[in-house]
């Protein structure tokens, strides 16, 4: 019987696909455009770049990470925020699709996984994983087991409210830690008074000012993009004292697209979270460390749940 | 072999001790003063009770709840606010005076763990409790389990900071949770501008006012005090809004002694809670039940830990 | 000499004129549409406006107000908002147009002048008053005398910051009173959770809902409606206790469009205005009371500002 | 006869008094021990100060700044805060001892009238002062004249709210200015979380930890220090935006005992004030800069009021 197990990450804008091993090493690999919103036409995207994936290597298992809410039966999507799919019996249908075993499971939640199994957790047995990106998602393992909730939508760390009454969301609240502390906030924090220094980057218009320009500012020194890196990394520093104080993890992983600017981004996270976490000095402190598989997190983790 | 356990709950004043069996009943209990600070005094009194109760009922293990961070290993107390126990092998110390096996757990959670088993959260496989008394303290189960944490402090929910920069907390921080939402908050604030029917029922005197004489009032009508209990309430319905993103429980229970005023401050948090959870509409949402054990909780929960 | 001046009241989509004497009394009026942003269009409008009112009585000079900054000189336009001004001379420009002697002051300092002069202030020396519309407004008398400040731009009430990181503004900062407290917050609130009732009553579409909607509502006893009045009504008097820590007024004066609730506004902003001034109880407490003249006050107080 | 005037500072500790001509010279000076809060012997020690000055040097009128809300008369005290004056005839009384005429003034008011009329504030007509010592205090000249409000209490610029629900005042309130931007706040701040060099300075122990040594480690390169510093500073550059959007001064002057910290200081509330000031780009823009009169400003203010 094969050990290889197939993860498929279903993002945004591309539809990425593996065959990963049972250690976590990634045989072949594949992707493809998302047809956007059409739900149907996402489903049978998957289906056929896991039959070409199976092509070359036999697997017995799917897993899908997609991002929405994926109820108990690690099947059915309740709700999806960029794609019409409203209780759709996913799992299902791309089992029909494909023949094959298929575990669904929220795409922030199977990076976390990922991370944990043959990542930057490798060694702990709870792990809080912050994502870091567009938005801020996370994903928790507690004890050695995913923390996925009653209704399988647990780890929406972003939609913490850091500031009563604050910025909106996207969610429809008001003062989300995700309004604070994602590459979103990063540039918009930017665009309001850029430096002169970073206007010029950006050509002189503020539109064009985008996280990696910032991140390379940074990187070169500019102050005003060092400073904002520093704003949203103490958000997120304050955002993780508080979870920590829920969750007690053993190691906190920083990923997504922003963690690229490295400790211009973690350092910030790292001394709001010393100053912040409620018992400080009398309990052992996990640390904050970046992730290790960047984006064939999601792919990896989906691999090895469909394992299980 | 006797399926019947001791629970103890080392309280700031008394220390609790109860025989229960496998159906959470309660077959014999008593309770003797705590010896206050004294660290070795307290372990005497805990091992004097436990052998009292064994005097009728014969069990094998003992669990024990008590204030302060709790070791992995189950035994050793980190840390405690108000015994001098430092990294205290309580655990240890108990099974030699008493002769039996002997699980320590951290109070909140034995409680938590006790309306999971025995009390409110029969039904569920997730539950969050949260326990509104002199602070705010919680306990979470997961998929079953107690969540620990790496280091055996999960569930500081009361240290979930909800206002930057606001109210310090005992804790050394600013803005927790458990500055807005505790009875210590309710009975602050209501001194602060007691109205003229409140303040009459002190006798006059603003710090005669308690959390029991606002809950009697506002019982009574008086609609300051049903306003002083709302705002708390709204305050709980607020983390809880947190920490639901964050943990996805099935059932959110409230208990601790301010739990008696019962929906005067039960809808408060209903409402604030449906108004700020992220993605409602979109998931199934956990319903907010009041405790069903009251202060026995903790020595059930304690005393089930310890069958294990 | 004539003891009649006139009063110009320009809008964002009405410009509005009267004939005033030394009581307040309006002997005439007339209004225009405003021919929006075009800048030399505007003046041209006004000056024709004048000359019809001029027509029938005799005046010796004319005051303007309108929104914007407006220099030392009482005639130059810093900044419009809403019309292309920059550095414009207003004033003169009326001035050579008309023949006449020309004032220019802000709008919302014009109202609160001819609130003060012959509206709800007439008593007092010292008086704040605030403009609660689509945005938030204020004007200060102080001794008996416009408090203009050194650059004709004082206050600006409605950009207080009451919510650091709050929700964003449309001058470019965040978490402003206006934000918070205006008639679009009170419509931007009810829309994001409508009650049933509410949303039957603007016909089942959230986009309906507006602020003359939510007021008859609340009028007739609708819970949701009254609490939304509330709602901001307790931003008010939250920004108005700050307001009076500084300004120290005789009395509050609050006009606008949203006063048109009368106490079902004005009793939330007393009742948090009295729990939140600095020093109550050993100083006497400003009244706050509703404007008196509608929305000629604008042009009743540029009138004055004239005669002076 | 004389162009002379005396001005008298009320402080908690000292009382001190000097005589000063028309151009703000101080040509004799004297101070005593305060006698406490004993109110009738301060108004003695008051009267023996105001003829021991008036042994050398011939005067009309006494000024007189003392803490507290000062009546509309100019010579009620309605409340101080540390002695035990409630509507107390302050300026009749010390008129009886002294056969002089006598002008009660708020003492922030007197300080903020002393520089506007022979210091930093020459050169304007309309500035704001802040003081910023153990508390913030402010005072206002709007149009060449002292802004004193309806009922002399005008000018409370440190409880001016900024965080809502934030941290306690001791003026009862929560989230007062006071609380983030004062002397008190540096130190408090300080020594939550002092750094290793700090604390080294302060010879171990926290409760060591002052303002001035704070500055004197600023000063030193300390970045800790320099952070503390900043801290304080961008609330009161928040505040000061607040302020200047109602107020629009032609200057800001900041006083009090943590100016010395100078542009350590200044910095800070200039760029926070740059960033937030609401309308910035469209007006003209206060400079800020430090008292030049330091402690004396009071008593040359109080001096330069007696004389009008």
């Amino acid at each position: 019987m094969s050990t290889l197990t197939c993860g498929i990450d279903i993002g945004g804008t591309k539809i990425a696909g593996a065959v990963v091993d049972a250690t976590g090493e990634v045989l072949a690999e594949a992707r493809v455009e998302s047809p956007a919103t059409d739900a149907q036409a996402v489903e049978t995207a998957v289906a056929s770049l896991v039959t070409r994936l199976a092509g070359d290597h036999s697997f017995g298992a799917v897993g899908v990470g997609a991002a929405g809410y994926v109820a108990a039966d690690r099947s059915t999507v309740l709700f999806a925020p960029n794609i019409a799919w409203r209780n759709e019996p996913l799992g299902d249908e791309l089992a029909r699709l494909t023949g094959l075993r298929v575990v669904v499971e929220n795409d922030a939640n199977a990076a976390a996984w990922g991370e944990f199994r043959h990542g930057a957790g490798r060694e702990v047995d709870d792990q809080l994983m912050i994502t870091v990106g567009t938005g801020v998602g996370g994903g928790v393992v507690s004890g050695g087991r995913l923390l996925r909730g009653a209704y399988g939508v647990a780890a929406e760390v972003g939609h913490l409210c850091v500031v009563p009454q604050g910025l909106p969301c996207g969610c429809g609240n008001l003062g989300c830690l995700e309004s604070y502390g994602s590459g979103t906030a990063l540039v918009r924090n930017a665009r309001r008074n850029p430096s002169p220094e970073l206007l010029a980057r950006a050509g002189g218009d503020p539109a064009a000012i985008t996280g990696p320009l910032i991140t390379r500012a940074a990187f070169d020194g500019d102050a005003f993009a060092i400073e904002q890196l520093a704003e949203i990394g103490r958000w997120l520093g304050h955002g993780i004292a508080s979870l920590v104080a829920v969750l007690d993890p053993g190691l906190v992983v920083i990923g997504g697209g922003v963690v690229e600017a490295g400790d211009l981004l973690l350092d910030p996270i790292r001394e709001a979270f010393d100053r912040e976490l409620t018992g400080r000095g009398y309990r052992p402190r996990a640390e904050i460390v970046p992730a290790l598989l960047g984006n064939r997190a999601g792919m990896i983790g989906a691999a090895d749940l469909a394992r299980e």
